[in-house]
């Protein structure tokens, strides 16, 4: 088993990563110091709770943890103030109190939506994250929880750190091929970020990644983590560094936005989002090569580097506008400087984006 | 202008309480450092904009300052979360940004909804408090924001601290006398758990209060405000002390979900609770006589003190039992030990709280 501490000061917390860990889950909630007087809520989806719900229902009743469960929609529809309510009628209904906490199991979605739940309910009660996707290695770690407002994503949310984050390897090797390559975008996006030597190890190591071995997946996850929880423990609420995470997220998003939430999953649009600011990086005469650099690294995983044609550019450019990241009006990106290292640039010229929109269409043929 | 300073480290904030602020309110602004580049949302009800929302807007606007303006009703029912949805579309659409903030002029109601706005949108924004009730200088100093659930009140909710309140007494001239004494029951309830002279002040006032005399409201505010920060600053998140400032809530909270949330103003719903906790105390064989002391208080502000026959008792006992201050299952209450003092008491029977709700209807005629 291996763990990472994400370092919070009182909001700190573990991260435990490793094989067999959900039939142990109520161990950790022991160890952890929650209250077996006191319902819990799960929650899951439709997709993961035939997997998995029974067999941490089984771990937690057996130690006499009482449980409301509460399973919404697979996939991003869920992340809506509606289905929200939902669940904080179950909470209600179900007699959750302060000493009660909101158990994520299943993907980003799934704890994003019961993080924002654990965020509000009674103004905030405990949190614990069991991601069952490789996605949510990302989403696990930093506290950022949300619902999705229509006319943007995770636009109403809170920080929300959980107790700790159980990552049991096991539920992952029933993810589809599209979902695992999907979930490798945010791994291989760490290293683009800050460690250019894991960037090119999860290029050499792509086979056994995209066929789940558990050893491949545990050191990636594991460092991974590490890297976010190293930028977020130097800004837990995204004032300056944190904004490097967002390396291929203002595209990413623009590109889920304009898709409908749910024709891309979130890795595949910011792994064009990550082609388009390697693009960007070479326009901006930063590094040569990068682009090619990145897409060879993103292909490699299975990932999708080219913008569909069918995504409108003024619509994109409206999706990018209502972007959280865009401050009194002026365009920001995270763009490269080389495998693993980024800036956040300021200032950039809407009509530059447009072009790397436009160059994005055909692969980046059109760039120099 | 007096001044109260609320103590919360990193998240402390003034309190300026004064005749004429309003028409002041970009200097304070620009002093806590607001951005004029970044769109700032005033959120407020269709009874108080007509007679104060030229005033704030002529200040900020002649100071540069951009408005997005959000009307909502007056009244409780605008606490729900699809109020909440329409002032967060306002928002995304006004293109608030993380520099913006969220100024709430109204009461109880539009600072909570508009504070859960604040705490919310994009994972939180500034929040400023400019309170047009006296009922407001309770909600105004703490941080608590909520939204209601149809099953149960405050159920949604975070706390956010404001930059600064800015409470111009001016504005209170305008209010019905109906709210004037809903408001005075939080401010004689400040006297009630911590201050016996100021409870009695309250009381020798009542008739300078009920008139609205602006010497004896600002005093009266101060000392309120004052008394409550005192708490705050102790227990920021409601972890123990800060419960206290419950009293009368937990009956008061039960008459208004039963009552509908309209029916009863909060204060007057909070009168009554007062007066059931002053019961409850003298069954508990607390200090003997203070059930008479306490309604001469309460029926001196012309707030009411009987339980309304139509409100069943059972539905009472049922809300009761969603309320936030129940753990695990057992019953806690705010008791009165003598005027000024109280203590929270764990373990009360059911049947007792039973036996008080019927006393409560009879003017607690059936007590010893």
């Amino acid at each position: 088993m291996r763990s990472v501490h994400v370092e919070l000061g009182e909001r700190s917390y573990p991260i435990y990563i490793g094989s067999g860990l959900l039939p142990q889950a109520a161990a950790y909630l022991i160890k952890h110091g929650l209250s077996v007087k006191s319902p819990h809520l799960v929650v899951t989806d439709d997709k993961v709770a035939p997997y998995h719900l029974e067999t941490l229902k089984s771990s937690l009743q057996a130690a006499g943890f009482r449980l409301v469960i509460s399973i919404v929609k697979s996939g991003e529809g869920s992340k809506s103030l509606s289905v929200f309510e939902n669940v904080m009628t179950d909470a209600i209904q179900g007699g959750l109190d302060r000493n009660s906490s909101v158990i994520a199991l299943g993907g980003g979605v799934v704890g994003d939506l019961a993080g924002f739940v654990a965020a509000t309910y009674m103004r905030g009660i405990s949190f614990i994250q069991m991601p069952t996707t490789i996605l949510a290695h990302d989403s696990s770690v930093g506290g950022k929880v949300a619902v999705n407002h229509l006319l943007a994503k995770n636009m109403i949310g809170a920080f929300h750190q959980p107790e700790f984050v159980l990552y049991d390897l096991d539920t992952l090797t029933t993810l589809p091929p599209r979902e695992v390559s999907a979930g490798l975008a945010e791994m291989v996006k760490h290293g683009l970020i800050k460690d250019e030597a894991f960037a090119y190890w999860c290029k050499d190591h792509a086979g056994e990644l995209l066929a789940l071995d558990l050893d491949a997946l545990g050191y990636g996850l594991e460092r991974g983590v590490s890297i976010k929880a190293d930028v977020v423990s130097q800004d837990e609420r995204e004032g300056g560094l944190r904004a490097i995470l967002n390396l291929g997220h203002t595209i990413g998003h623009a590109i889920e936005a304009v898709g409908g939430y749910g024709e891309f999953l979130h890795g595949e649009a910011i792994s064009i989002g990550m082609a388009g600011s390697a693009l960007l990086a070479e326009a901006l005469g930063r590094k040569k090569g990068i682009y090619a650099e990145t897409i060879a690294m993103l292909t490699a995983l299975n990932l999708p580097v080219i913008l569909p044609e069918h995504l409108d550019e003024d619509d994109l450019m409206e999706a990018m506008m209502h972007d959280k990241k865009f401050k009194e009006g002026t365009m920001v990106f995270v763009v490269p400087d080389s495998i693993g290292s980024v800036s956040i640039v300021k200032d950039i010229p809407q009509q530059l984006v447009r072009d790397i929109l436009k160059q994005l269409r055909k692969g980046g043929e059109a760039h120099v």
